[in-house]
């Protein structure tokens, strides 16, 4: 980004920034998810992770055909967002000491990257579809639909066992 | 937090600490929608914004009487997720030129600190009820529906004004 001048000029130009930025996102959870993964002792939990791995890469593979369609060049912007996210689960998962409690920790952390992510694709499909930009849209929709999925998955995980095992 | 120690040792522990995130959280809303609602341009943005603004500094008083009800003092810790949420607004917005666009840019931002608030009141809800704590989950519910419904709000401002304007 320019120091001295303003470079978002245009909604196409937010919408371009908002894609390199949760591009950087996506990015940074493939190098976080395998870490969590590793600390997840509920079994359901760790292969959740590791499933949840996958579905990133796909979603970083998506964001790459959306720049493509888009005739933009696919690059990563910071975004101190997700770094604040994953620094944070990274504090406080460092501080617990009980494993059911650690589990419980790490499903909080998880899913408040993936509200970070369905804000931004929410807002990105908006856009899109703003800019006539429908086939776009349709792309980003099917990660929006995988990250809402996983975030219900992990309530329901934490519901039925992670908290119960961590409270008792 | 301890250097040497692991100080979460339990549920009770994370719940506590959780707290003490959203406080922090929650005051630093406080200071930056005033902020937001100087720079929005569309009058039920800024308007909306502005009671907003009031509705936090309630939810402030309710983590106060969360605190008092457990029995806990109420104490700020650091949320690295809530200041990269803030920074990356910030940095968005000192890039866009154009008045309209900024509208969508800040309302994209106040979604982002909203789903944080909304992922981390869900998990205080569902270890508060956990921990036998229903009188405080019915405190923190009420929070988040008023912020569940902030982010519908603002939606759907973004979908039938802001946006097309922004894309004009």
């Amino acid at each position: 980004m320019g120091l001295f001048t303003k470079d978002i000029k245009t909604m196409n130009d937010l919408f371009v920034h908002q894609l390199q930025d949760i591009y950087y996102a996506e990015k940074q959870l493939v190098k976080a998810l395998p870490k969590m993964a590793e600390k997840a002792t509920e079994k359901q939990l760790k292969q959740g992770f590791l499933s949840h791995l996958d579905e990133t890469k796909t979603h970083v593979q998506r964001l790459e055909e959306v720049f493509r369609m888009h005739g933009t060049e696919a690059k990563a912007v910071n975004c101190p967002a997700i770094d604040g996210i994953i620094q944070e689960a990274d504090e406080v998962e460092g501080e617990v000491e009980d494993k059911a409690v650690l589990d419980a920790a790490l499903i909080n952390a998880a899913q408040a990257a993936e509200h970070y992510e369905i804000t931004r694709y929410g807002s990105l499909i908006a856009w899109a579809r703003q800019l006539g930009r429908d086939d776009c849209a349709g792309v980003l929709q099917k990660t929006l639909g995988e990250e809402k999925a996983a975030d219900k998955k992990l309530t329901k995980l934490a519901e039925s066992k992670v908290n119960l095992r961590a409270a008792s």
